[in-house]
């Protein structure tokens, strides 16, 4: 393999696609990225098992050839050459980096080693705004559960029926959303990695461009402009929404995002430290009384509110509620309570585009 | 205690002064600030037993009096409070933090514990011009030892002659470094904490103004506008810099300082992990070959150089390289070598101001 580029050209291609590169792996392979030089162009690839992302960039190929090498390191050093054209090629030494008057080599391992990634994903098609897929993404993930405890909760569910619904849940909230749906075939619901849905929001430009998802076998494919990015989907049973979203509310609080965020903010700074992160509403006519209590001391802070039905105290984890508000694009939220061991949910007043769930602490006091 | 100031003021001033509190510490009071209240002023005081800020803002003062509390604590929960008037007053639940209408109280020590702070220091006084102490600083202090093997090197020694001269060294490298003296009067050298000279940095405007510092039974202030710093200085024996820097060279290299950078740079990209970081020179007419090898491969560069004296092949830590080079303001830079076990020095090519040494590491290969 030998091949002619632009460093920076090739350093923005190496460092989008090692972000799919695995990190602290027992399987060195996996580390890797696999360069693949053919025709005018060079493939760079990388993949940790269950996300892939390949890129294309334009190259004088000299010699045409594969070759992997570590994908975080290759990063890094290629980060340092914007301004020079460099080789590349494959030498006993390993593969050989000329640059100016200067040759370095970087360990390599044979591509036949590198896991084959099929890019050739189109059995169901969706077809979406850029931009509403993007918000969708980030008013949702953020409650994907972290931890490998039950691996589909990793994932968010996407439905495609009249529109998009987007459902993630970690066992103590849960977000919905919707966007709207361009064109579909074939499947109606998918699994796919809350890290899959990021880098592909991260991928897309934002406003009213179109985005393409293709499933098929449990794989999903995006590509956009010579980036490819593939990655396996969940399978399994996720929780059904309509099982846990409540419809029945005994108390209804309208009031300012805005200040609701600020009072939440100081209730917390109180609980640094303490896992449950509580603050406590205390709803009555005419505001909701926000309260936190640490050793540090307390703090009790009236927020107006407009109030529907009955009084209520309940308690909440506040990064939970913080999270949610600052997702919520509306200036005006309203929180509906069941009862002080039920779960709540919290919307913007006027769109019913996403909805949040939140799990209450009962509070030991 | 009870006075009432605007919330913006008191955020400022209490996010400048809990820099000195105490982090980790078995002495809670150690974490806390002390405010004082008295006539028209608010004094806001913290004190890590090495390091102590004071701040005085304007406040209407309804009760004279003062209080601790946690620092930190205050410091994130004042800055949630910028737009708003806020009244603290002391009551049986602690200190009561009044804004809107909202209550809050914050757990509280008797101000009779807080250590006294002595900031009536000014027997010996240095004026020096504001920006050139600054550059001073930043020239110099990340040099100091890190770690309290030797708690003398993790400061700074300056000497005040004709004009500062100042020290920091490490055991690995030294950095020495010139700003002018307006004024003095009284002792000639201290070692001042780096992180004493950080701060004050950091407290300093750039630009021609003056800044004083005063010294007496080993402590240092510098009093800026209402903000005080306060100091302990360290005592001990410094290494004397004449005992270290070499005199005489064997090769002198002239070369770009930007091109040094990324050479070695790239050359330090395959090194991470390894604690030598180890870059190795190879000198010979015309040119520097830098280089470095490690298990994923080496880099072999050479810059074009303006070599004198003998051919020299030398190793050492590009870490340390690194630091000084970007240190220096100027775009061609000098290096001094001796052989290749000596430490080597490197300065600017036009101003002698300040100097970088450097201890090479035997390569074993």
């Amino acid at each position: 393999m030998k091949f002619v580029c632009d460093g920076l050209t090739l350093s923005e291609a190496v460092m989008k696609v090692s972000k799919a590169c695995a990190v602290r792996t027992t399987a060195p392979i996996m580390e890797c990225m696999k360069l693949t030089a053919e025709r005018e162009e060079v493939r760079l690839l990388a993949t940790d098992g269950e996300l892939s992302i390949q890129k294309v960039i334009k190259a004088e190929v000299l010699e045409e050839g594969e070759i992997c090498v570590p994908g975080k390191l290759f990063a890094d050093f290629t980060s340092k050459l914007l301004g020079e054209e460099i080789a590349l090629s494959t030498s006993e030494k390993g593969m050989e980096i000329k640059y100016r008057d200067s040759v370095s080599y970087m360990q390599t391992l044979s591509a036949e080693e590198f896991p084959a990634i099929n890019l050739d994903i189109g059995e169901n098609s969706f077809v979406m705004k850029s931009g509403g897929f993007k918000k969708l993404v980030a008013q949702t993930t953020f409650c994907c559960a972290q931890d490998d405890s039950r691996p589909v909760l990793k994932g968010c569910r996407l439905e495609f029926g009249s529109e998009l619904e987007a459902v993630a849940l970690d066992g103590y909230r849960l977000a919905l959303t919707h966007a709207e749906i361009l064109a579909k075939s074939g499947e109606n619901a998918i699994i796919c990695p809350a890290r899959t849905l990021n880098e592909i929001a991260r991928m897309l430009p934002d406003g009213d461009g179109e985005v393409t998802l293709y499933t098929q076998g449990g794989m999903l494919m995006v590509g956009g402009e010579s980036l490819t990015i593939v990655s396996r989907l969940y399978q399994g049973e996720f929780i059904r929404k309509e099982n846990v979203i409540p419809t029945k509310f005994s108390t209804e609080v309208t009031l300012s995002k805005a200040e609701l965020i600020a009072s939440a903010e100081r209730a917390a700074i109180l609980n640094r430290g303490d896992k449950n992160n509580l603050v406590t509403f205390d709803i009555v006519p005419g505001s909701v009384k926000i309260s936190s209590v640490s050793d540090y001391g307390n703090v009790s802070e009236s927020v107006a509110a407009q109030v529907e039905g009955v009084d209520l105290v309940i308690s909440m984890n506040a990064k939970f509620l913080l999270d949610a508000l600052r997702a919520v694009d509306e200036e005006t939220v309203v929180l509906s309570f069941g009862s002080a061991i039920s779960p709540f949910i919290l919307q913007g007043k006027e769109s019913k585009e996403s909805l949040y769930l939140i799990l209450p602490v009962r509070n030991a006091a």
